[in-house]
C-alpha cells in the first residue's frame, strides 16, 4: 500500500518553503509520492484551509497523509497533531484545520505529536512544516511506522474546532453562506443539492434574484448569472464566461437566501 | 512502457481542482507519473490552451497522455474525446484544444468517450476533469487498457477545429500574428524561422521598426527591443532585461509585418 | 541511490517552459524524481535565485541535482557549468547562481558543459534549460553517468561569483541587510542568530525600533512588528497576522541595524 502525502499550505510559490518540506520528506523516504493540494490558501486563513481540505480529501487514495500547514501559532503552546480517520491521515497544528472533516466523522483517533525522535534535530520556532510535520508524514509513509509511533493518544474533545458556516434550513427558506470563491469567481455555498433539487425556488444574493436552478453553464448567455449544482454537490452561483464574485462584489461569508415557492 | 499523464487546465492554483484530478488518477493507478503542464491558461481560453499544448507536446515522452481541461461547455451536449496520434494521447472535451496539433498531423484516431464504466460513479455537470477525464487517463496509463476501451471511433471530420492564426506569406512580405505572450513578456509569433533566417528584412510591430534578426538577447542593451528566433523556432520580439508586451502594449493577436529588403 | 532533480527558475507558471524541461528529463530517465524548488524567481534576478537556492539546498536528499535556470545571458558566450560539491550537484549557466553556496564551501569541482553528446540535437539560442541543462541533469540522474562525462574540469577561480550582502559586524553594532522578502512579507536578513541571541539589543529598520527578540509570532498582538529568529536561523522582521514588507515599505536590500546595549 503506497501512502501518498498531500500538502496544503499558505506558503505561496515564490519561496523554498514547500520545496524544503519535500526535500525533508524524500530524504526520509526516497520513494514517497507527494501531491500538492494547494499552497495558495490566504496567509493564516485556517478556516479556508479547513474548507478546501474538506472539499476534496475523499478523492484521494486511501491512506493518503494530508499535511496542513497554515500555522500562525507556530512556536506557541498550541499542540501538533496526527489524526487517523481509519481511511486517511491528517498532520498539522491543532488549530482547527480538521473542523469540517470532524463534523461529519467523529470516529477518529487523535495523537499529540510528542515523540521528537521523528523530528528533525533542530526545530525552528517558525517552520514546523519542515521540522516536524514533514518528517512525521515521511516516516508515516514508510511501511514500518504506525500512528502510535508519533505520540500520545488524546481525547477528540481536546481538538480545536472552529466555528464554520452552516445553513439555517426551514420549511420555506434556507439561509446559507458563500463558503469559498474559486479561481473562476464561482461562489460556492454551503447549501447541499438535496435541499433544493427539483423545487420551485427563488435565490437571492447580493441584491440579485435568480429564479431557477440550471444544469449547465451554457444554458445562459455569456455574462449572465446562473445557479447550478457544482462539483461539491452544493449550490454555486456562477457567470457563464465570467466571474460571479466580481459581478456581485461577493465575498466568502456573503449571505444567500433560498425561498421555496408555493406550487 | 511508462505512460505519463500531463495536465493542462485553466484551474489556477488556489483551489483543489487539479489536486482532485491527481487524487482520482492515483486512486486508479498508484504508480502513475503526472506532469503539470500548466494550470494557468486564462479562464475558458481554449485557443490559448491549444497553442500552448502544440508548442511543447513533442518534448514529452512517447505515449504521454495529455489531459486538457479548459471546458466552458462542460455538462452541455459537447462530446468528450480521446485522440490517439500513434505517439501521444490527448483527452478532453471536443472543443478545439487539438486544433493546431491536428493541422500538422491528420493521421490520428478519435474516440468519443461513451463507455461510462471507466468514469467515476457520480458525474457532476461542472467538473468532467475530475469525473471523466482523470479516470480515463488513469485507466489508459495502465498497461491493460487500449484506446478502444473508452469509446467509439469517430471520423476526424467530426472534430471541432478552431480558427487559429496563420501567417500570410508572399514574396516581399509576411503578415503574421502574436500567438502567445509569455511570462517574460516575450511576443511569440506564428512566423517560422525558415522564412526569415539569413534575409535582409524590416520588422514592424506596434508602430516600431526592428531592422534585423539577432542571435542572443545580450546583443542589445538592457531595455532595448530585439527580434530573435525563439525556442519554438519562431520569430519572437523581446526586450533584453525587460518586457516587450508592456513596452509595446501588444497583445495576443497583435499584427507583425516582415518586409524583405532588395539586396 | 536515487538522484533527485530539483528545478529553480524564473519561468513562472503560465507557459510550458518548466513542463518542457520535465518532458525532456522523463524522456531520458522515465524514473526520474523531480521537485519544483520554485519557478517564481523574479525575471532575470540571478542573485535572488542564488539566495533562495542557498537557503534550502541542505534540506534535500544527498546527490540531488539542482538545475538553476535564471539565464538572461542565454546564447551568449557565457559558459554552462556542472558543480559537484561531493554531496550535491548544481547545473546551470555560469552566471553566479552558485555564489553563496561557494562562499561557504570552496571544496567543489566545476565542469564546463562542453560535451554536446548529452544535449538535445537542436540547441535554441533562448532556452538552454530545455536543450542543455535538462538533458544533462537527466543523464546525470542515471546510474551510469558521472560528472566527468559532461565536460572539462575547470578551476574554481573561473567561476562567476556575484557580490552578495554580507553584514558588517563590530563590538557594538551590526549593519545588515534584508536579503529576501517572502510570500508572507517577512523580511529575512543576513544576520545570523549566533550574533544576537541572548543579548540586549535595539533593532532599527525603516525608521522603526524593535527593542527585543521574540520567540514566537504570537508574543505580540496581531498587526504588531516582531523580531524573531526565522527558519534560516537568521534574524527576521515580521508582523503577526500581517505583512512586514508592506507595513515598513521595505525591500530586498533594505538596511537593518542592531545596536547592542550596555548591561
Amino acid at each position: 500500500m503506497v501512502k501518498m502525502i498531500s500538502l496544503i499550505t499558505d506558503f505561496g510559490h515564490k519561496d523554498a518553503y514547500a520545496a524544503s518540506m519535500k526535500g525533508v520528506i524524500y530524504t526520509i523516504n526516497p520513494h514517497a509520492k507527494i501531491i500538492d493540494l494547494t499552497h495558495d490558501i490566504d496567509p493564516q486563513d485556517i478556516s479556508s484551509a479547513a474548507w478546501v481540505l474538506y472539499s476534496c480529501y475523499q478523492y484521494f487514495p486511501e491512506k493518503t497523509i494530508f499535511v496542513c500547514v497554515v500555522d500562525p501559532g507556530v512556536g506557541s503552546s498550541r499542540e501538533n497533531i496526527l489524526v487517523d480517520t481509519g481511511k486517511y491521515y491528517f498532520v498539522g497544528p491543532d488549530n482547527g484545520f480538521i473542523s469540517e472533516i470532524f463534523c461529519y466523522n467523529k470516529d477518529i483517533k487523535v495523537y499529540k505529536l510528542d515523540n521528537s525522535q521523528y523530528w528533525l534535530n533542530n526545530i525552528s520556532n517558525t517552520f514546523h512544516g519542515r521540522d516536524i510535520f514533514a518528517p512525521v508524514a515521511a516516516h508515516l509513509s514508510l511501511d514500518n511506522c504506525t500512528p502510535e509511533s508519533f505520540g500520545t493518544l488524546i481525547p477528540t474533545e481536546k481538538l480545536v474546532i472552529l466555528d464554520y458556516y452552516q445553513p439555517e434550513i426551514s420549511h420555506n427558506t434556507i439561509r446559507g453562506t458563500v463558503v469559498h470563491i474559486d479561481h473562476f469567481g464561482n461562489l460556492i455555498t454551503n447549501i447541499s443539492s438535496e435541499f433544493i433539487i427539483d423545487k420551485a425556488l427563488k435565490i437571492s444574493i447580493a441584491g440579485k434574484i435568480i429564479d431557477r436552478l440550471s444544469l449547465t453553464y451554457s444554458e445562459v448567455d455569456a455574462g449572465d448569472l446562473i445557479a447550478i449544482i457544482g462539483s461539491h454537490n452544493n449550490l454555486e452561483i456562477s457567470v457563464n464566461y465570467g466571474n460571479a464574485a466580481t459581478l456581485l462584489d461577493a465575498d466568502r461569508g456573503s449571505e444567500i437566501i433560498i425561498d421555496f415557492l408555493d406550487d
